[in-house]
């Protein structure tokens, strides 16, 4: 039920690289917070020339302009910080690897959303009414 | 003043059926909210091949690969739960009718974001000091 | 470190004008929290015809309809109103001068994340053990 959505810039990634990414993002989750494998969802979208601005370094990163992207995931706020940097850190790493880019090049962003405000289809939050168990 | 944002695939639906996923989206604030109907204001954001993954049959529903969709939603945090129950009903009811989808391919995440934080223009935040009333 | 993402109507602006809008948020950000030149992370998405919706009047506006944009950004949840208000303030005074639209045209939507969400490279949540200093 997090939700990532990757900004990547135009036409740099092709449409099997973006899927390779999908699968990257999806892994994470289960590798660092044991959720289903079926849990993917995923949008990506692509930024053209002067619409995706990351500083090349700061905070000490060498940002490579043509490569790096933003993720931002909308995530269970009742996630701890110790479930959070095991995300980031999963995210980060698998994510480079699928579009071989530079760790320094993807920031990530987690919007802490409590689970009641999930709908997963057919006009229900099927999350309001039970403990959080992902 | 909750803004609507719509994740859909790319070449889908024409300008005018966006134009009636934005009302069904504004209609469903008017009726279940009792939201003024000027309040309208609503992004929409397509999404090539390989952009949008949305698990075919996660959480028991039927996903349409070439029709679901993501509705993300910046309400004002003050809304209690019956009033999110009634809205995502509301939203899916009128979104799949716009769009001929099934219910099971619309994905609603609500972002609960306090009032004070909306700025409608002029650099204001026109509701800081202010009670909320919608 | 706060994030901005501009929803601009599609080939309206060249991408100088969207280099001089992300200087403007950037800007904003120096101007009225002191933040370092260097926090400069900005999306700027484009959407065609009947992607776009801004009431043309509501709250006492008058928004044109073809520049009318919404500007989002993830702000640092501790930053207090008085600070928001700066910054909304400034950031609708640099975009207007910036594009050469009215400051009715800009609607801005701060979403408040907890410093410890995040990730300036490397997998790491950079901010999650010291206190906010920015």
């Amino acid at each position: 039920m997090p939700i990532f959505h990757a900004h990547v810039p135009a036409r740099r990634y092709s449409s099997q690289q973006k899927r390779s990414l999908a699968d990257a993002m999806n892994s994470a989750l289960v590798e660092a917070l044991q959720i289903p494998t079926e849990d993917r969802f995923v949008i990506i979208s692509e930024h053209a020339e002067g619409e995706l601005h990351l500083h090349p370094t700061f905070m000490d990163m060498q940002r490579d302009p043509i490569a790096a992207m933003f993720i931002m995931v909308c995530l269970g706020a009742h996630r701890p910080l110790e479930q959070k940097k095991a995300l980031v850190q999963k995210l980060n790493y698998n994510a480079a690897a699928a579009l071989k880019v530079s760790p320094d090049d993807i920031f990530i962003t987690l919007i802490p959303v409590p689970n009641e405000n999930f709908s997963f289809g057919r006009g229900k939050l099927q999350l309001a009414d039970v403990a959080p168990s992902w």
